[in-house]
């Protein structure tokens, strides 16, 4: 336990901020299972991904025993514009639950992307620039990503072609201005700009898309023209190691005031946010050092954790992509068509599907109305209007905090507040207006995803 | 000239924050005018303020004496959750600009209303709950001081009646949306709930409402049920006081880094963010300590300063609030229709308009194609997407930088970023579509307005 006065907001000072990211994977004993070529169901050698990836991307993809890799200086920079993000002690929150609990949050929202995902997003930029490429080409659902990465390419005067859901395209069109502010080109996808998109356009007239199917576009985009690369904001090894940045900066804060965490929570879609929160105290817990809880939270109607299976799987719908293992739900899965609280990718990080799988971790799953009911009661005494991702990591930690409270304990508990819910009013509205409703899939719902793994031993 | 290195970001700790407001009327050899009852024609007596607002708040708006006035302590928490705002250094922009000048601004848009308006509406907040009041009414036009008096009354567990106006109401849903999360009641403006309201809809058969008539219904809706008073959320001396915050916090980071501005420049709407912004150092100024130059920006549409009169007028359209006497356009003046960028109030703060005319202070006007053209440009380059009303200043800011790169002079401006500008995409997508007009009123339209204007000497 500290004995130093906490202050609301803890601010590393620059020359406090870390100057290397750091892989987990180094300290793993069993380590994630590599990407395969769909085609050969070898793993995927640098040469191939370089097809598709940056050089550096690609070495940072493949190198699981490296456990430091410096932060070049033009993102240390970029960093400093809006990092480091304040690691927040919830006194108003612990107040009103009257909990004996210590609630903190790393708060990742204080920018224009709204989100952790600029974290990666300007590391992607630059090594793409580096390697003198004209552009790059991504996929975006409701925008978060798509925006991080508009912010990162116009800073370093790259071309950038989003790929955005039609359905978010038309009916959220305020992230997709954002994106055009900062001179992004965003297409509604699926287009007829590719050949998958044509595919699936002929095949289901009046689709209004899926993030898979974006993803695929993007990738064809990327490796039918010269100089340009397809970029990732989630699951891969290389954006959990440039998300390892918010667990080194969180690590750093709680050092700085003798504070010891007992649980870790965060969100987790692709795995990006929480593989960046928990890393270097899960590279404690790995080398044998401390111990810590960690738990990651999923929606209940996309359950790939606590539901899924543990098995190689396409990445997305168009199976362009290479096979990775993880917990995944088949990439055929959807939500229902009434969930409205993000975090709906059908897989998970192979690196924390491994960890998961080796028992270091723990996973629950969350229905959305009760995520939308911490997010209100959360914004009302902290003052941030939350993201509905983030906000299944508010309920979790809530709930740990009332177990203290009728047990007495006082825990130290530390979760990721990924982003702001700015962009998020109709899922909002949706909760004020009390249309909100939950779903959870049946097993027979989940056995036609499961009907789409491709036959792979791993 | 400050010998230390300068971070991109300062912050002061918790214990460098201000712990008292600064009242820079009590600096002024020329006061500004009182406020009139619009039936008599005298000064306001506190008794008849105390109808309408709070009774310490009428302390405060009466008090020209007193510099220094503590700041309570359930406020001080509450900045805790959200200030100190950041000053940034613009490295990037000066890189972009290859200026010699250094630019820094004060950013007050990292909390969930987006802008500075949080730190009075905590403060009337405060001294309504004090005073044992039920709640509060007030008006809210795309609706930032309505989401950051929502905020503001949640946390005091205060009634919350948002009057907006209904154009807003209706295109802009999602601020609607965030106030409701945070418990307040949102009524579109006219409405059926007032006198007031229904007068001006029997008369203007669907209008879709302005500023003055929402002030107008709030006031009603105040003074006509037991329990309430009105706030409002700029304009007002006690305003100008709880926003000296702004300017305090940041003198206290210049000075920490010894650093002497040789200009500050701050939007001017109602006069809130510039008034606070400016204080501490106009006070200095006042004193002959040391000189500032001191530049107020507004829309070319609505030009109180520039081409405004410095008359008595009233505040709102029905002519239900005291007259201040300000530089206005006419209580009856409203912008053209095709203006995007805010800061659309008719009038002006009464200490800012003496200390205008006093000649302590300029003021440029700006169109807003120009505005929006550095809001892009600023946020690409450091990562922030402006409110529209901040862009003002960021225009003259770079103007002045620039000035400084064809002289060569090392000048160091400071500039206010009142918000972000996540709300106001409709604005924003005009523009990315090329969409965007200009518009400068008449010199006949000007004297519509000014025909208005009660015949009081003064």
């Amino acid at each position: 336990m500290s004995k130093k006065e906490i202050p609301y907001k803890i601010y590393l000072e620059e020359k406090e901020m870390p100057t290397q990211w750091y892989n987990v994977r180094a300290d793993m004993k069993t380590k994630p299972a590599p990407l395969l070529n769909p085609g050969t169901l070898q793993p995927m050698t640098a040469q191939e991904l370089g097809a598709v990836f940056c050089d550096e991307l690609v070495r940072q993809e493949l190198d699981d025993c490296t456990p430091y890799i410096d932060i070049p200086q033009e993102i240390l920079d970029f960093y400093k514009m809006y990092r480091p993000s304040p690691l927040v002690r919830a006194y108003c929150l612990e107040k009103k639950l009257q909990t004996p609990a210590k609630i903190y949050y790393k708060f990742e929202g204080n920018n224009t992307s709204g989100s952790h995902k600029l974290n990666s997003a300007i590391a992607q930029a630059y090594y793409a620039k580096k390697q003198g490429l004209k552009g790059v080409t991504t996929e975006t659902g409701a925008g978060q990503w798509g925006t991080a990465l508009s912010m990162a390419c116009s800073y370093f005067d790259l071309d950038c072609k989003v790929f955005m859901v039609k359905v978010s395209y038309e009916q959220k069109p305020f992230r997709r201005e954002v994106m055009r502010t900062y001179g992004a080109s965003v297409t509604p996808s699926p287009s007829e700009t590719t050949q998958v998109g044509r595919k699936i356009l002929a095949e289901h007239p009046g689709t209004t898309g899926s993030l898979g199917c974006a993803i695929s576009e993007a990738v064809e985009a990327a490796t039918s023209a010269e100089g340009y690369r397809y970029v990732l904001g989630s699951v891969l090894n290389q954006v959990l190691l440039h998300q390892s940045v918010i667990g080194l900066e969180t690590k750093a804060a709680l050092d700085k005031y003798e504070i010891v965490p007992d649980m870790i929570i965060g969100c987790a879609g692709g795995g990006s946010n929480l593989g960046g929160l928990i890393s270097p105290f899960m590279g404690e817990k790995l080398r044998g050092e401390r111990d810590y809880k960690f738990i990651a939270v999923e929606p209940a109607s996309c359950p790939s954790f606590t539901r899924g299976r543990f098995a190689y799987d396409f990445c997305d719908t168009g199976k362009v992509c290479p096979l990775a293992k993880m917990y995944t739900l088949g990439s055929g899965f959807i939500p229902s068509a009434n969930h409205a609280g993000g975090l709906r990718y059908h897989g998970m990080s192979s690196t924390l599907s491994q960890l998961y799988d080796d028992g270091l971790m723990e996973a629950r799953s969350l229905e959305q109305t009760a995520v939308f009911e911490a997010a209100e009661q959360f914004a009302r005494v902290e003052g941030i209007l939350p993201a509905p991702e983030s906000s299944h990591a508010i309920r979790v930690a809530i709930d740990e905090a009332l177990k203290c409270k009728e047990t007495g304990e006082e825990k130290t508990i530390v979760f990721g507040l990924t982003g702001t819910g700015y962009f998020d009013m109709v899922a909002y509205e949706k909760y004020n207006n009390g249309e909100m409703t939950d779903y959870i899939p049946t097993d027979a719902d989940l056995e036609k995803g499961f009907a789409g793994l491709p036959k792979v031993e791993g």
